[in-house]
C-alpha cells in the first residue's frame, strides 16, 4: 500500500505521515484504550476527499478510523495499527440555517455549540447538548448518538437528525433521510447510521432539526439530601408526576466532596447527594414549585428555587466540574449505564455496594431524569501500568446489575472499545449475528473502524 | 409444501385454508393493489406460533405476508400468490402498563386506541394517533411508522417505540431496543424495523413510550380562507412562529364540498380551504391567540377560537369525514406526499395544476403542520376495470413535484405496492442497493412480504 498514492489524489497538504504529529490523533478521551499507530492521518476538507480516501482504503484493505474532536469516552476514536485516521475537523461549514423549515445543514466537523449560535438569531436552537458541546463535533455526536443535559426534555442526537450525507466503505457518497418532518420511503438508514460509531460509513454532513428556543429563562431548583436513596426517590417522583423538567441532574457525595476540596463550594457534612433541576416552559414556575414539593416530600434537608441566571450557572458549574474534579484524584474510568427510571435508587445502591465490596473509589453523577448514570471509577495504575483488577471486577458488577434492572451498558457514550466485552450480554447472540450481517452489508471488507462498537 | 405440516405444529384451529374465508385476508385498504391467493391464513396467538410458521415458511420457501387490521393505504398487507398470511389480530394482550417508567408492553394485535385507554388511569397516553386509531393495530402502525393528527406535536410511531420483539425469517425470536429512555449499545435495529413494512421480520410485541396527557383540554382554532395559498401561508407562519400546535389540519374546497353535500355543514360559497388547529399545553390560550392572529394576517375571512369540547369534536369530525366523503364520489387513490413545511403552498398549487391539466378530480387534506399532504384522486374505473391513465399521469406529476421541492413520496402511509415504481427516484440507486443488502441480511431467502416496500 502506498500512502503517496493517496497523497497524490487528495493533495499532500491534507495528509500527515510524521509519527510525532500523528501522535495527537491516536486517542480520544478513553484513556484506558490502547491505541495503535496510524499509517497516515487525513485532514479531510470535502466529502470528495473522504470518498477518495475510502476508495484507496478499499483497494489496499486499510482500516479507517474517523474522528471529530476526539472527545469520545468509550474509545470509538482510538487508532488501530496501520490505519488511516480521517479527521473531519476542517469540515466546519454551516451550509444552511433555514428558519422556515426549522432545520440546519452542517458539515461533520462543525462544533455542536456553533449550530445553536447560528440558529439563535431566528429564535431556534439545536437541542442535544453533550457536556462537550463547546468542543465536540456534530460528526462525533452522530457517531455516538450523544446525549446531554437537556435531552431529558429535548431528546438525544438521533431525535434531531433528519438526514445524512455519508461515504460508504467503497467510496460511494449516499444521502439518507430527508428535509421533511415525516417520511417513510425506505428503511430508516439515518437512525441506523446514528450511533454506529464509524463502523458503517463516514458521515460528511447532516440535516438537523432545529427547535424553538425555550420561551423563557429556566427556573432552577436545587436540593440536598442526606441519603442517595431519598435523592433518587425524588427523581422518581418527578418523573411519575409528568412534570417535564428541562434538566434533572444528580451529583453524589464523593463528587461533591472532590469539587468542594478543589473549589470550596461550602459543602455540608451530612450531604449525601444533590439534585439540580430546571424547567424552561411557560409553566416553569409551576413545574419548579412541583419539583420543590417532590424534593421536600422525598426528604431533602434543603431546597431552593432560583430565577437568577448567574446562580443557575454556578450550580451547573458544579455539575460540569464533576469529571475534572475526579481526574484530579487519579486515573478515571467513566461509565455510562442506563436503567428504567424507577430503578434509579436500586442502581445507585448497587454502585455503592460494588465500591465498598471491592474497595474501589466510585464517584457518581447522573442524568437522573433519563435514568442515565455515570459512575466514575477512580484509581492509581498498578506498578506495571495496568488497571487494577478490582476496578474491572467492580465495573463488571455494575454493568451486570444495570442489565438485571432492565437497563443498558451505555446510555450515551457508545460501546467503543471499552464496553465491547460486555455487549453480547446485553444484545444476545442472535442480535449480535444480525449486527454482523448489517455490518457486512455496509462494509464487506471490514475496513471501517474495526474492533469498535457492536 | 404442506400446509398440514404447519397445521400439525401450531394447531389447526389457528389455520384457515378455506378460500372463501381467506378472501377477507387478501387486501388492505389499498383497493388499487391486485392481491394474490394465499395458501393459508394463520391466526397467530403467540410469538411461538409465528416462530413455527416462519421455520416452516423458510423450509418450504413460502412467502409470508403479515397483517394487522388491514387498514393500510399503500398495499403493504396485500396477499401475494401462494403466500402464508399471518394475522396478528388475536394477539391482543396489553402485557404491562408501567406508570413509573412511562412505558407499556403490548402484543402486536392490540388496537392503537386501547393503549391510551389502558394508560389513561395513570394520566398517560400513547401519542401516535393515525386516523384509523380506533381500528388499526400497533403492529400495523409499527410496520408503516404511522403518523396521525397529533404527531405534529408528539411525534410519529417510531418516536414512541422503545423496543421490539420480532421473529426473524428463519423463526428465531429476537428482542431489540430497551426499557430505558436512552441507550446506544449496538445499532438501532428498532428504528430500522419500524416502517419496514413486514420485509425484515414479524413484530410480535412492542415496548412503547407513554407520555403525560395534556394538562388541559385543547383550545381549537378554525379559520376559513378564500384561497388555498393564503391558508398554506397561515400554516407556514404558525410553524415559523414556533407556536407548537398539537394539531394543524388543512381541508380543501373539494373535500369540504363533498362533506357539505353529504352532511350539510353550511359551507360558504367562497371558502377555498379550512384550517383546524389545536393547542393543548398550559399556554394553550396564548398559542390559540397567536394562531388566530396568523390566520387573520394571512387573509382568513373567518376565524373562531373555541374552548368547547363538543364544538371541537364537530370540527374534527369534518376532517375525519374527508376520506369517506371522497369514497362516495368514486374510486379513490389516497396519496401521501410530504414536503418541507415552507413548500406547502407550492405543493398545494402543483396539485391543483395537475388536477386541472389532466382533468382529474383531486380532493386534498393535509397534516399541514408537518407538511404532509394527502391528495385523493377520485375517478371512475374504465370499461375494462382499470385505473384511467390520466390518474397515474397526474399522480406521477404530484410525486415528482414533491421530490423537486425536497420532499418525499410518502409521509406516513408507506411504500407498500402502490408507490414502488417511484421509490428509486427518491432514494437513488446506491441507496436502493444498500436497502437490498440490508434486506438480504435479515431475510436471505426473500420470503418476507416480497414485492413490498423498498
Amino acid at each position: 500500500m502506498s500512502v503517496h498514492e493517496l497523497a497524490r489524489s487528495i493533495g499532500s497538504s491534507r495528509l500527515i505521515t510524521d509519527p510525532a504529529v500523528m501522535d495527537s490523533y491516536r486517542r480520544d478521551e478513553a484513556h484506558l484504550a490502547e491505541p495503535g499507530h496510524p499509517a497516515a492521518v487525513m485532514l479531510a476538507e470535502t466529502a470528495a476527499d473522504i470518498s477518495e480516501a475510502l476508495k484507496w482504503a478499499t483497494a489496499h484493505r486499510v482500516p479507517v478510523v474517523t474522528r471529530g474532536a476526539g472527545t469520545g469516552l468509550a474509545g470509538g476514536g482510538t487508532a488501530v495499527e496501520g490505519c488511516l485516521v480521517i479527521s473531519t475537523t476542517r469540515m466546519r461549514s454551516i451550509l444552511e440555517v433555514n428558519p422556515d423549515d426549522q432545520l440546519a445543514v452542517v458539515e461533520a466537523g462543525v462544533i455542536n455549540a456553533d449550530i445553536s449560535r447560528a440558529a439563535d438569531e431566528y429564535g431556534l436552537m439545536y437541542a442535544p447538548d453533550p457536556s462537550s458541546f463547546e468542543i465536540s463535533t456534530i460528526g462525533g455526536n452522530i457517531a455516538t448518538n450523544a446525549g446531554g443535559l437537556r435531552c431529558v426534555k429535548y431528546g438525544v442526537t438521533r431525535d434531531s437528525v433528519l438526514g445524512l450525507e455519508v461515504v460508504l466503505a467503497d467510496g460511494r457518497i449516499v444521502r439518507t433521510g430527508r428535509r421533511t418532518v415525516k417520511g417513510v420511503a425506505g428503511y430508516d438508514l439515518t437512525s441506523l447510521l446514528v450511533g454506529s460509531e464509524g463502523t458503517l460509513g463516514v458521515v460528511t454532513s447532516a440535516t438537523l432539526k432545529l427547535q424553538p428556543k425555550p420561551k423563557r429563562a429556566p427556573v432552577t431548583v436545587v436540593g440536598s439530601f442526606d441519603s442517595l436513596r431519598s435523592a433518587a426517590d425524588a427523581v422518581a417522583a418527578v418523573v411519575r408526576g409528568g412534570i417535564g423538567p428541562s434538566l434533572l441532574e444528580l451529583i453524589d457525595r464523593a463528587t461533591l466532596r472532590a469539587v468542594d476540596d478543589w473549589k470550596r463550594i461550602g459543602l455540608e457534612d451530612n450531604t449525601a447527594a444533590m439534585l439540580i433541576a430546571q424547567a424552561d416552559g411557560v409553566d416553569a414556575d409551576a413545574a419548579a414549585a412541583a419539583m420543590q414539593k417532590h424534593f421536600e416530600q422525598a426528604g431533602a434537608d434543603f431546597v431552593a428555587v432560583s430565577q437568577d441566571a448567574a446562580e443557575a450557572a454556578q450550580l451547573l458549574e458544579i455539575r460540569r466540574l464533576a469529571y475534572p474534579a475526579s481526574e484530579r484524584l487519579g486515573q478515571c474510568l467513566v461509565e455510562d449505564v442506563g436503567v428504567p427510571r424507577s430503578k434509579l435508587p436500586d442502581m445507585l445502591e448497587s454502585i455503592d455496594r460494588a465500591a465498598a465490596e471491592h474497595s474501589v473509589k466510585i464517584m457518581t453523577v447522573a442524568h437522573a431524569g433519563d435514568g442515565n448514570v455515570h459512575p466514575t471509577f477512580v484509581f492509581d495504575r498498578t506498578a506495571d501500568g495496568s488497571v487494577p483488577e478490582a476496578v474491572w471486577t467492580a465495573a463488571d458488577e455494575v454493568f451486570r446489575r444495570a442489565l438485571e434492572l432492565g437497563g443498558t451498558l451505555t446510555g450515551e457514550h457508545g460501546v467503543g472499545v471499552l464496553k465491547r466485552r460486555w455487549l453480547s450480554l446485553e444484545l444476545g447472540e442472535d442480535s449480535m449475528q444480525l449486527h454482523r450481517s448489517i455490518k457486512a452489508a455496509f462494509d464487506p471488507l471490514g475496513i471501517l473502524n474495526p474492533g469498535k462498537g457492536f
